[in-house]
């Protein structure tokens, strides 16, 4: 799928994923304009042809089609409802779309806003790391009006490969949640395994290698116990933010009135690890709540 | 690798796993005891030209090679070291495998008492269910000494395809364990985020697809989620083994001094379940914790 004229696009957020991903934009041949809090982020891409925008207002006047990935809920409303938002400033019949991990409540509230001005708002959170952003296989996660999709779809591939419409404003963020809600027990699991085994005695890499295969797999017994094994924390995926995602879920779970025991129990155990100074260790740092 | 000499092998419990692995032995040219506590399950294997054993005893005395799968720890600790166990009547230089999922100290124990008496003891529990079990697929991993493995290991091959030595006698069982401990907190995130997802009134089905090939894959997403969707409870694995094998996994890292809280939690969640009537569903009926 192709769109008939090429839009001109905008970027807010280059950071460690929108840097890549807005590249991609960029190398489709895509007018590009950009904007993010520290300018010397933009330079990169500055030099590869895109512009700056001085403000997301500026962006907001500029570009139809605008990309947001920053950091917090608190930073996307910002972004969209604040003085200088995109929707504050918005133009009719644009696109506006937040792949920012975010609140579901907040992705309905800026899909309303933006309705009212004739904006289209989609949430469009991503998985697959800053490894998938650079080689443009992410996941895309995709909430809103199908029209909107639609039309967005072409920018979507350059930036991924699977890439799913779930429904209206919100179940974009809704499906990065439940893959977070499997991810946080799950760590606990691979883990426990592995303290566990090493308390035993056991030679814990053929441990990993025996159990890796059958009923245990995962990818994230596959992909984090070699780093624990050679203590590499370094982040693939902060604990910082992975605390943000369940704490947003387990808001959302709340308002639907469903305990989540495991969650809770994760957030738990990485809120002390945080509190521990691990907030910038990589989520395979569970591993260091127990002191094996 | 193979036996000079065909042994004459025994074979105690021919329940759903045990049945299947007899019948390759069987079918593999070795002589074959089988003892069972209700005969009428021996009767498919003896029509094939498997001989009956009265008593474990019985079967100590005419087989050198004896494998036995029976269901509890205390069930093993009785074939064992009761009147008519197996080591109580066992033969100098004879091997007794354990491939139940056991108690890691009760396997040292068999160990230390067999050792007393000439007779070599193996614990090697499988992972692969009953499917594994009737396509000669299981995993199986060994603890004990390396000379009984490689003795027996012609025979595992018969059984199984991922075959491990994991050090001495309980490394086969804490190997086992420390599969279950990742399984049972994975387990708790899948069912979570499902119920999550359903609750979120996205199409679970498509949420499962989206997430099932990231970071959130896992053999419990991709085999269990399914069956939830269509509502089958049926048992892979009863829930009361499994929660079996937790109260032995808790035993053990509390004896090891290791706190295993996604376990404790796995392990509450289904006793709550057992204790509603599920135990004999299987463990992807932990998605009933949550009535949606």
């Amino acid at each position: 799928m192709t769109l008939v004229e090429k839009p001109t696009v905008g970027f807010v957020g280059l950071g460690v994923m929108g840097k890549s991903m807005a590249g991609h934009i960029l190398a489709a041949g895509y007018p590009l304009f950009v904007y993010t809090r520290t300018k010397s982020k933009a330079e990169p891409l500055l030099q590869k042809g895109a512009k700056w925008a001085d403000s997301s207002k500026e962006l907001a006047e500029k570009a139809s089609v605008i990309f947001t990935i920053v950091g917090f809920p608190q930073d996307v409303e910002e972004v969209y409802l604040g003085e200088n938002g995109l929707i504050t400033n918005g133009r009719k019949h644009s696109y506006l779309v937040d792949m920012t991990t975010s609140s579901p409540t907040l992705a309905r509230k800026l899909y309303e806003e933006g309705k009212k001005k004739g904006i289209s708002v989609l949430d469009a959170p991503v998985s697959g790391g800053d490894i998938g952003a650079r080689e443009a296989r992410l996941a895309i996660m995709v909430g809103g009006d199908k029209e909107a999709f639609d039309y967005v779809c072409p920018l979507f591939e350059i930036m991924g490969k699977n890439i799913t419409y779930l429904g209206g404003a919100g179940a974009g963020q809704h499906t990065k949640m439940a893959n977070q809600v499997a991810i946080a027990s799950g760590m606990i699991g691979v883990c426990e395994a592995l303290v566990y085994a090493k308390k035993a005695g056991l030679d814990v890499q053929k441990v990993v290698d025996t159990i890796s295969t059958g009923a245990a797999a995962s990818f994230s017994l596959s992909s984090y116990a070699p780093r624990i094994l050679r203590e590499d924390y370094s982040p693939g995926f902060f604990i910082k933010h992975f605390i943000k995602d369940m704490t947003i879920a387990l808001n959302e779970a709340e308002k639907m009135g469903i305990p989540l025991p495991g969650l809770s129990l994760a957030k738990q155990m990485y809120e002390k690890l945080a509190a521990q100074g691990e907030e910038n260790s990589g989520t395979q740092a569970l591993y260091k709540y127990w002191e094996v």
